[in-house]
């Protein structure tokens, strides 16, 4: 699917098919790319100017994230979150070319849906007009900002586990544990190498950005930081989680195992005595006393006292 | 909640209301900004002349620390400890401009307020006498000396806990080594910024700090360092700690279980002979000699003392 | 095994024997030998003029992948894919020299044998024409995708494992396990020394490379770079899934525990008591009153609802 | 405590009381100074010219070792082993200032108490005749050996414990383990910077240190370097037994674990025969066969020897 | 034990008594001194002029490898396998002074046994004849060969090791992978000092060392990489197949577990309902049926058969 818009040259925001797009009637042109088939990546080629193979790369979802400068493009290589069963990371391409600016995913990106309904809900045209290095950082900042969102998120997750874990917990903690902690190491990952991506764009002077530009990219680098140091936090507290679950689980399978053994052991006696008189003698000691009985049962509730009281004492109850 | 203090130009201390302030009566001024609301922050960016989003830099609890130099003023970011349900970190936000020093954070910052009373109740001129980086010093020193302290405390914590693990322990105790882990996971990341913040401060010749400013960094840089190895050094007590807890788990659950094994082996033969001896056949061997029970008894008595024999030369007892 | 291409200076592709190759008819000769014997070694050696020592340096499988400038051949060493019982790697040693590109390995290389075939089949000219720069991109790339092709494999076979891990596991499970670690501890490895080959091939001016070879070799740079990234990344999710199946099977002890001790402490009581009517007084109490038995019947499953009741209200069941 | 030693201009090695010390009358004096009081500093202070917050700072037990050069005096923190409960690291202030050199320290270093001993008793005036960089090589010489001893001696703790654990261990092993962990915790740190301090005598040109200083620092920095070689190794050997140790338990526990399980399996069968033949039924079968008894009898015993059997062939016996 | 081997100035190898040495006669001496006593040091430092301090840093067996230039000779600490209980490393000491190659060690080193018996039966001059460069090389070369002959060794022992692994497992096993981890502990610290002393001898343009020598020791430089990859790869590994076991080891308790927890509760019903008809009452509900019997035993037959069918249904069986 491809979507277009641009601000043209009288300064109107407008949004267009792609196939009616005339490059010079803009002054500069976002065309987002999510998903496409081989016959749009070849108009696409064909219309802006970048080779099939070239456009490919930017699809790729294990792209790894840089800045590359070619002979008359840019290739932009950036992590964005992603939304499937876990919450995991998906590269984007974006393509700078003179008037255009060109992003390219296989998955969808919600930072890409939210700043396109942005500029056309309260058209903010200060977003096209201030060139495309500012465009390149709007789109950027709203990625980071997902990251940030969905960081923040996991953190309440992650306190509301931490309860969890502490209270007694199930396969179906176990399962949020395994799912967050895969999003951490995605995200980890991914963050680092955007950071890569922001030193590159806040140092370098690419034509494409201007000072106030590099400042705006400076500030997300700081931001990129910030989402970096959260992902360890978050990494260390939830192994710490874990390996507290572990001994948890073991100090409660000890509580468990003192009653099997308690009650094994209290009763083991006295049955043993109950046995002892269930015998079919024909002489039994005691057996014809008419006392005999409440002897043998005080007896055995003796030994059960004297059992519960060594238990007791040996602090297991 | 705004506070100011000052030292006005006539050389006396004094504390405004922010409302009255008129910022060319005084040599130096400090403004501490503790939560403030949006109009808070729109009055403070009228007054001092930094720009609203500027300010809210200074307020998220999550930024990272670092010096940034902007054209007329300079941010300081710095982590401070936080107490809440367990001791994590939070930021704060340093403004300097001409004479102004401005702190503001969202959560409270116990180092603040022992400096506010310092200056109260001791009057020491001094502090705002030797200048805005002497004062600058002062603040960051208070935080240092709040991890400090509060590093100090978790070693006591730490070896209390160490004979709690030896002794044996519960739930409890795994609540507050799960609490100093994640507190010393804060202080570590926190506290490797920090000391880049100084780095920075002693080393860079800013027009805000005198040669004495420097070398007063230069022992802050040291007590950060310090403390930076005693969170690492506690991390490392710890994760042995937990590694024992482990073990130590398991030797008693072994010890459990052979309790267990052994009453119920031990058992296992005479309860099978009483149930023997509990069959209702006509003819039973020995059922009806007049010694049989002593015979029946005395063997199960030698079954029982040979296993017990057996378990004792196993090591088991 | 000695397999010979080469393109003649007519530039037909043509594949000959070994011992019929004349050096001097050839553009560009690609010269692959499996698994030598130390004849075939020998005849070689003459052949292309390499010394033997040289030849089983590129034999050796635990060889570490680097660039060698030698006085007149270039020796490069390269890890792939090696196919066992696991999949581990394998070195590979390419000898480069005049027209001649000699590939020499003691382990079947399976991207040799594609390249093989995608020569003879679609006889791409392309390949060879380009010269031997670009015939040595095609071989490591050939690899690179090798490796590429194993690691998405991985990829799903490891989300399986997730939800095999999560369902409950076994043997087989743990197998599977310890060999996809096994596997990424090797690819982790390789893929880290050939990036560093690569580094050398993208950025070295070798008379061997054109400037067009050097950008293909930076796309395989980054392509390295990635399956880099990815391996790093499965591992850890790996790790994750290691700590949870722990996890996973001591909550399943507890289980099993529980119900082991719910049964036992169930019955403890109601047994004891069957026990107590069982023995042979002649007095008894209740036993002659003939509700005796309807009483006791009462009182053991009352005791066995009261312990129910209990395990339930401690959420045990 | 102050002690007092130096070498007159007349060459004679005299130790003095603090109050008497005439610093012009000697060539190189050497103060050591162990958990004075306030007075005791003030008199230090005022007597050698440094200020009380400067020694203070020697005298802090956690001060990261470093080499301070200020206007009149050197600054040197060092680490030294401390033998309390556990044996951990503690800090020593080394002062130097024209011909005097001072140590100051909280807490009892021996190395101090050895070259002491070793002055008085063999009167080495080598030790003083040197010069004052020599001196110092000594005492960092004796606590580098003070490390080496204690390594030496927890290498074959080590050996000891890894018979132990084999053998099988208790709590005793865990405390001695846990002891040894936080040991080399300690070192490796203290140990780590110690090199960093050595690094500097070694190759900076203090004027304190002749050339042939330099060459016994640079000895001493190889020492250090060995010395964090074996506390890196020992404390993977150590966590490697631990591992083991887990490993160790849990095959110990599966063989308590079969035992019971087979003694329940096995008399399962039997007991249930006992207890049916125990039922007050009119009829019973072969209840009143003579030779019932003997029949029940043998299948109990049938019913043993299979299951015996049967966990035999599964390889539980 | 001193051994002595020369090129006497005529081409001619002979071994010599130490005592009946005269160093002038050589072209090149290599003297090796294994295990000395103190007069043998003193013999040695007397005829060829090396201090016994000096001598008696070779004899260190925790000696850090590293190339010392000294005024008139050289001293090169390298790391060889040590053969005791388990496989370490050891220190070797080689002082190269003039036409004098030194080797000094506690104990025993294979290689170095082996090179003397290699000169001794083949009579390779060249060794000699090539000069004191090409007679280290050879030493070194040696070392390198014990270290990859063991790891070669250990790479197969691993296999054995992870059939055994998942086959089942005891004590011996858990011995031989402690003794395999704490092999790989000291190698790959060892190898990794060595390497450093192959950067200089490689790099620097040392007087000793021929060109042709530093391609030797670049050879060899590469041979210890490969060797330094083999041991982190075995030791992953090796963490690998550890964590394989603990998981292994619970799925086995946990079977065990179940087995013990199905024969307890399958039999609780049964014994409790036989107890209840081995109660002495003198009314027991169809006791005196003639069928009673029948009934209860098919009551306990299908509560078994209930039980059976629920455990399989839950997939224990």
């Amino acid at each position: 699917m491809i979507t277009v818009m641009g601000i043209s040259k009288d300064g109107s925001i407008v949004e267009v098919k792609f196939d009616d797009l005339n490059l010079e009637n803009y002054k500069l042109i976002w065309i987002d790319c999510y998903n496409p088939n081989d016959e749009e990546i070849y108009k696409l080629s064909k219309k802006i100017g970048i080779e099939v193979s070239e456009l490919y790369i930017g699809l790729d979802e294990q792209e790894i994230p840089r800045v590359e400068e070619n002979e008359d493009y840019y290739l932009i290589i950036y992590k964005a979150p992603l939304f499937e069963e876990d919450i995991t990371t998906t590269s984007l391409g974006i393509f700078i070319k003179d008037n255009i600016l060109l992003t390219i995913h296989t998955n969808k990106i919600k930072a890409i849906g939210r700043l396109h309904k942005l500029i056309l809900t309260r058209k903010p045209k200060v977003i096209f007009e201030r060139g495309i290095g500012f465009l390149l950082y709007n789109i950027l900042n709203e990625i980071t900002r997902s990251f940030s969102r969905i960081l923040i998120s996991l953190e309440e997750e992650l306190e509301e586990l931490e309860d969890k874990v502490l209270v007694g917990y199930d396969r179906e903690v176990m399962e949020d544990i395994l799912s967050l902690r895969k999003t951490l190491v995605y995200f980890n990952k991914s963050l680092i190498a955007n950071r890569d991506v922001l030193v590159i764009l806040k140092r370098k002077y690419l034509p494409i950005t201007t000072k106030e530009d590099r400042e705006n990219f400076e500030d997300l680098y700081y931001d990129t930081l910030q989402l970096i140091d959260m992902s360890v936090t978050y990494r260390e507290v939830l192994t710490s989680m874990m390996d507290i679950t572990l001994s948890l689980e073991n100090i409660k399978m000890n509580q468990i195992m003192k009653i099997l053994t308690m009650v094994t052991t209290i009763f083991a006696v006295p049955m043993w005595i109950t046995g002892i008189y269930g015998m079919n003698f024909s002489y039994l000691p005691l057996a014809n006393n008419p006392d005999g009985f409440w002897i043998i049962l005080s007896l055995m509730i003796i030994i059960i006292i004297i059992f519960v009281y060594i238990f007791k004492r040996s602090g297991w109850i």
